[in-house]
């Protein structure tokens, strides 16, 4: 029988080490409708150098200023995660990079070119040599601003060995530390894979003296087993994102690969330094910033992941966890609801609950914070950690919010038409518009439209409820589009059209920071 | 370069065929929450027969009554796919199997034992040799029935393997046709599972006469590799799931295995007979009757499988489709949104669209759909091909439902307490009442309640918009649990306070029927 809980030897060798690099908030991001704003990119990041991630991808600088000031905060509050900024291989992108990752203690510059025949004729319309001076040149800038660069070949699976091989050759000799070999369009199967990462190693002048790095997508559902053959092969650095987040079908779950590596030890004897009991908190963080809906059937963090719903596997789980069990839920971080609070706590309880939870609050939002979980305490008769953390994380998000919800009254129903009555309140003055619609939702939308005018399109409008039963909070989410800007509000409450309104207002706001902050130019890779 | 669309080799031969066995309906059906009704279980066996799917494994007849009528139902209905009940190794599980699948026109058994040490001990209390003795009665057993019998050995991937190739000689010599080899637990990584396939098929006597089958679980991410390192050593069935769908982390996803099969036939030589244009209608139809939303990041059937956000990839898509794209949208079945109805569309167009979106209804459903089909066209101003499905699979959900939604009134807002006033028809007889609630939704189920006592458990509500935009009609999912019964339950209308209303009726409704057929004996593996 083989163990089943992280069988790690007790001498771990440093060669054995496999370094994980988070692009959650860069590849992660530009899922499509996963835009974050910059106090969700601080909280993920601040959790992702909690647990231990070796490497933090924190945007694409060049792409956008609100990239570029992300990764500029990201750079100075990370304490111990080497902060890493992207960059086509322009030298401004390069130099763009540079000044945003300098405020870190260990920062990076991640270059990239496409090397692919058909990246390089419809996207770059430069030939091999062409591509080959620009790596050099993309390669040697880096090294002006850092000593820790790594170069990626873009599209490397499509890419012709010898191109490839000249490529990382060029890169190594102007100084990149780290070599990137993305399957960028999820096109790989392991076996290939493993032996594309072995070859590399062994025949690229000065591939002994590089970290070899994987970067999988999922498109034919192999990016996990695909890293891990990468490893396999003498790579020690894996690119992947919290709940396999990404463009398309998404990049390897940093999750999965990091539990594989703990589960089978035996026959992956490799180890990586990450905190997995930080897990299921880093899921839902992710999963609520991006607005992206976990599936309950997903690896490690789903909601499904350990429960056992057959008779004959639950008998078994009462007699021995390990006859269906491989990994435990508290190997992850997960533990059952917990009966947090009530009516009768007080500040001081309040206070202690948040920490344990995670959470420090200045002065104000505390109150705020307090406020309204006494509110939610009179009208729910359980209030468990996740009402708190829904409570908090929507106070968190409004504290510099300029519109505020006020009042709201619906009527609903199958006699029709629906009908809102809504109070905004403005940079402190209060608008009042009654509005109807078909169904109350959209009557509640209408009315505050009318007080704040706008085009956005509304492409998902979602709603869950936070934890069991009739009385729970529902969790809203409302996704606007406008100019090709895309923001995500949220908004709790026990009434569904309550929160609904917050969700909707908030979305608003920081549709109105992102017009302020000027046109996005987004242009990102994968 | 390597083409990118399914590049089979004009000559297909037999022997590189892989055998899809789709375990939706069984290993599916038992993830926590998923539980489907007959009719949803029908519906989803009709589409798995059209789309080519060589075996269904219908259910596992022994466990209750309404299993076994649903793998008879299911044998009953299916034109071309081999029809597969489950049993265990005792004769009474096979012969309610037996039973059950006689009505085929091409039955399977499929029995299985458990063979590793820690099932052995914990969940059988038998030693190896009576294991064996098992393998042997329920294999001949099953003979008596048909002759088209799979051998399953639990938990194979934690086996000895000196017992475990006995086992399989055993079932081999009695005259099963099929041996597969589950991962059960999610415990394999590709290269093992790859040589535990081999070596059986090379060692095992009589192993070059039968078929090796996997069934992978996803615990670690990894299922879909496995499975395909299984084909690569000789398998010739994958077992496997629409969306993943199964106990914990799921199976290998049925849409991915034959996905990656069909783009990288090149390194991939093998082949299957199903039509993957069908799997997005698949994947939806299961998402729907299980109640399992498919995350936006899904290989090959999530919403952004297909979606390109960042500037560089949509540039060099414009270019040229193979920059990002290693199949097309079109070749598992997706379009674009497709502008459908309005107002201004009669009965005879309203036929041919549903005709369109694989729909039959009987007249009477057909008028009843017409006529909710008019309304929403007067509250919407475009009615998408979505907005018809919903409308539709709610009608053919609810159509001999004893309780009825008829007339619904809600009060909400900031003021509190919100109120409800409801209208239910049961059995002909109307009923009103009236509740308040904290929140609207849970004085509307309060208010239903009133009507219609019961004690069940809510661990489930949630509200997705069907298309987007303020009038989307809103898709409400609730799930009751009453004494270990689970049922979910659909409601749509552009009103969520309505649709919130026929959710929960129609959970309500199906509660109601699962009461009448009696205790449930769930009793399944994996």
């Amino acid at each position: 029988m083989p163990t089943t809980q992280n069988p790690a030897s007790p001498v771990r060798d440093e060669k054995d080490r496999v370094l994980i690099f988070d692009t959650t908030l860069r590849d992660g991001e530009q899922s499509p409708g996963a835009a974050m704003t910059l106090e969700d990119k601080l909280k993920v990041a601040e959790l992702l150098d909690e647990m231990g991630i070796d490497i933090i991808e924190a945007g694409f600088p060049i792409s956008s200023n609100g990239d570029f000031e992300a990764v500029t905060e990201i750079a100075k509050v990370v304490k111990n995660s080497v902060v890493c900024g992207l960059a086509r291989a322009g030298l401004k992108d390069i130099d763009r990079a540079g000044e945003a990752v300098r405020h870190a203690k260990r920062p990076r510059i991640h270059s990239f070119i496409s090397t692919s025949p058909v990246h390089r004729k419809w996207k770059l319309q430069m030939d091999a040599d062409q591509v080959i001076e620009a790596v050099a040149a993309s390669v040697a800038q880096a090294r002006k601003w850092v000593e820790d660069v790594e170069w990626s070949a873009e599209d490397a699976t499509r890419t012709e060995i010898d191109v490839l091989r000249r490529c990382c050759e060029v890169a190594i000799k102007q100084g990149a530390t780290t070599i990137n070999i993305p399957d960028t369009v999820g096109y790989s199967v392991p076996e290939e894979y493993y032996e594309l990462i072995k070859m590399l190693r062994e025949t690229v002048p000065g591939g002994d003296k590089v970290v070899w790095s994987t970067h999988c997508h999922n498109d034919l559902g192999m990016a996990v087993a695909n890293s891990l053959a990468g490893v396999r092969a003498g790579a020690r650095q894996v690119e992947c994102c919290i709940n396999g987040l990404g463009e398309r079908a998404g990049n390897a779950a940093l999750e999965e690969i990091v539990m594989a590596l703990n589960v089978r030890a035996d026959v992956l004897p490799y180890w990586t330094g990450v905190d997995a009991t930080k897990f299921t908190r880093a899921s839902k963080l992710v999963s609520a910033v991006a607005a992206f809906p976990v599936q309950y059937n997903k690896a490690v963090v789903g909601r499904n992941a350990f429960a056992h719903e057959s008779g004959i596997h639950q008998d078994g789980m009462l007699k021995n966890n390990q006859t269906y069990e491989i990994m435990t839920p508290e190997s992850v971080g997960l533990s059952k609801s917990s009966l947090s609070m009530g009516k009768l706590s007080g500040r001081h309880a309040f206070r202690e609950k948040l920490r344990e939870l995670g959470y420090e609050l200045g002065d104000n939002a505390f109150q705020d914070a307090f406020n309204r979980f006494k509110d939610l305490a009179d009208k729910k008769k359980i209030v468990f950690d996740e009402d708190i953390e829904a409570l908090v994380d929507q106070e968190v998000a409004s504290q510099s919010d300029r519109i505020k919800v006020v009042g709201l009254t619906v009527i609903a129903g199958t006699g029709g038409p629906q009908k809102a009555t809504i109070t905004l309140d403005i940079d402190g003055v209060q608008h009042v518009r009654e509005a109807t619609g078909d169904g109350p939702v959209d009557a509640i939308f209408k009315a505050i439209k009318a007080i704040v005018p706008h085009e956005a399109r509304l492409p998902l409008y979602q709603v869950m409820a936070v934890t069991e039963g009739t009385d729970a909070q529902a969790e809203v989410m409302v996704r606007l589009e406008e100019n090709g800007r895309t923001v995500t509000g949220r908004g709790a409450d026990t009434d569904t059209m309550v929160a609904s309104a917050r969700a909707y207002v908030s979305a608003l706001n920081k549709l109105m920071l992102k017009r302020q902050r000027g046109p996005s130019a987004q242009a990102m890779v994968s």
